[in-house]
């Protein structure tokens, strides 16, 4: 890798610094020219980084006195925490000191402030927030908006379908990924307004391959590389996700401790039900990404532990690595051309 | 049980009479009161019957010369279908001949009908679709609408939470349902207009016992008793829902068949995933209710085998028996009532 350096809000998401510290470490140890900005309250850093043998001089601490809290109102976090670990770790993005910032503090708080400190690319109008899922097929499926926009018009999903088709492209290196609209049907007449209307768009358009709308159902079979939908809709399916994922997990830890014939069923599948975990593994797919901002912004899961952590701080090397802003930008300036050129 | 007349389409879904044939004659045997009436072609009918021992007086045939098709747009199948067997059992329902309709046809065609010549009762503006979950808990949750409206306004909303209420409380004897409000988060400033405008519609109201805000990944916790959302995100959450369900079944299979060792595991868990797979029953939970009109309407999945059909077919038994269109118009009107006594 080249020389990277990413700011992280240690204060944010349920654990703070007992779990930014170990997970920033963590990659520290993994990449050799990574360099990490912890910003927070530098006593308690200074106090949970006492506690490990591996520190580096690619490990630097930068002060913030104020901390956006988890259910504080995002208008209130970006008019009154101008100091707080969040706000200042997305300046340090802004300001060319950082590549990219993480944070898994209050969603509502980071996007305002990202949106503010660091505007949108040109030819975008909304940020969205982007993330992989597993499939049947192994492959992963992104979807887009999972909730930074609950009343998209056409346009704002439009330009979701470039930026998710060109990170497709650019991080899993798909050469034309397969961008579907999320609907409930596939004829024609079915759908509310805003997807009978992007669809018209994207039909129009030769900006993304578009292979039509696909039902929530089938986002997991593999044939997807992007679902595109508005944010109230992608968080309800991310949501339902995790949901039914736990209630069956659920249901089956009640169906395995039973009794002592389906305890010994249990041990016995035991490897099964880890290397199970371990395809779906949630730790793997943490860290969402800000995606249509002058800059990356990565939004870890408030609980994740410290291996989930760490897979969002690598996330937002990635992004930074592959210059996922800057390509955004120029295929929306191409776009804008050529449709310049049609008219 | 009392006299019921249950009217059936039985050219609809993916299977059509071999399907509803025996599902039907499995129904009659369990309840001794209960008339079918099978609405379809009548030599295909006779021939299927004929494969059963225990044909009873109380199955008669209804013969439709059409059929309407799964793909057909639902504006074509009411203009020009009016043979059909789904138009003729509904008709049968509209003549007060049979009590409710079950289809397991295109579910569009089935809803325009339906609202064509039913109509919804006083107070509703539009009919939804209903269906019952299982939770963590044990008790079920019901999600409406399910998608037979995509551009919902508030009103529509809050008639939903009224019917939901008085059906949960009919079915499940349940003396005050929870109602929730699916929306992305539970602060004040979560979600968009749609829910933000309902909001303030049911906290103000005393018809429904209004629990506020649940987002998708609680719905399944078991702690709500009816879930209000839009019928584009219902059904987002729905099949959100089943694709969840499918994949994590599909990895369970691959991590269980992968070597002689996990398919020995597989062996000895066996009765314990058969547990599991009873407890989420996907037979027992078919059957959407179409509510909100003046009659009862049951849609089947288009998928389902034999005894999912029949479980739809006791979800029709169990509507008719319970009134519930009569009890929603009788709760509309004290509410109607209620709110003149208000102004």
């Amino acid at each position: 890798m080249s020389n990277v350096t990413i700011a992280i809000d240690a204060m944010g998401g349920d654990h703070g610094p007992p779990v930014v510290v170990p997970a920033g470490l963590q990659v520290l140890a993994r990449y050799p020219l990574l360099h990490l900005i912890l910003v927070g309250d530098s006593e308690l850093l200074e106090k949970e980084l006492a506690k490990f043998p591996n520190r580096t001089e690619r490990l630097t601490i930068q002060h913030a006195s104020e901390c956006v809290e988890m259910n504080e109102s995002p208008a209130h976090a970006l008019r009154t925490k101008k100091n707080s670990s969040m706000r200042i770790a997305i300046n340090l993005v802004k300001e060319g000191k950082a590549s990219a910032c993480v944070s898994a503090g209050n969603t509502g708080a980071l996007m305002a402030t990202a949106h503010f400190v660091l505007k949108t690319l040109p030819g975008i109008d909304r940020a969205a927030i982007i993330s992989s899922f597993p499939t049947k097929k192994g492959r992963d499926v992104r979807i887009l908006d999972l909730g930074a926009n609950v009343d998209s018009v056409p346009n704002n999903l439009f330009q979701f379908a470039v930026m998710g088709s060109v990170m497709a492209s650019a991080i899993d290196t798909i050469p034309t990924p397969q961008v579907y609209l999320l609907n409930i049907g596939h004829e024609d007449n079915k759908g509310n307004e805003l997807v009978k209307q992007t669809d018209r768009l994207l039909t129009h358009s030769k900006a993304v391959h578009y292979a039509g709308y696909i039902e929530a159902d089938k986002i997991y079979d593999g044939d997807a590389d992007v679902v595109v939908c508005d944010g109230f809709v992608g968080n309800v399916t991310l949501k339902t996700t995790e949901g039914v994922a736990i209630l069956i997990s659920q249901l089956l830890k009640d169906a395995f401790y039973r009794n002592g014939w389906t305890k010994l069923a249990a041990l016995i599948s035991l490897p099964v039900l880890k290397s199970l975990i371990k395809r779906m593994d949630p730790d793997r797919y943490n860290g969402a990404i800000f995606i249509g901002l002058k800059g990356v912004v990565v939004k870890s899961h408030g609980g994740a532990k410290t291996s989930a952590f760490a897979c969002a701080i690598e996330k937002a090397i990635v992004q930074a690595e592959k210059n996922i802003p800057q390509k955004i930008s120029a295929e929306v300036e191409r776009l804008l051309k050529l449709s310049a050129h049609d008219s």
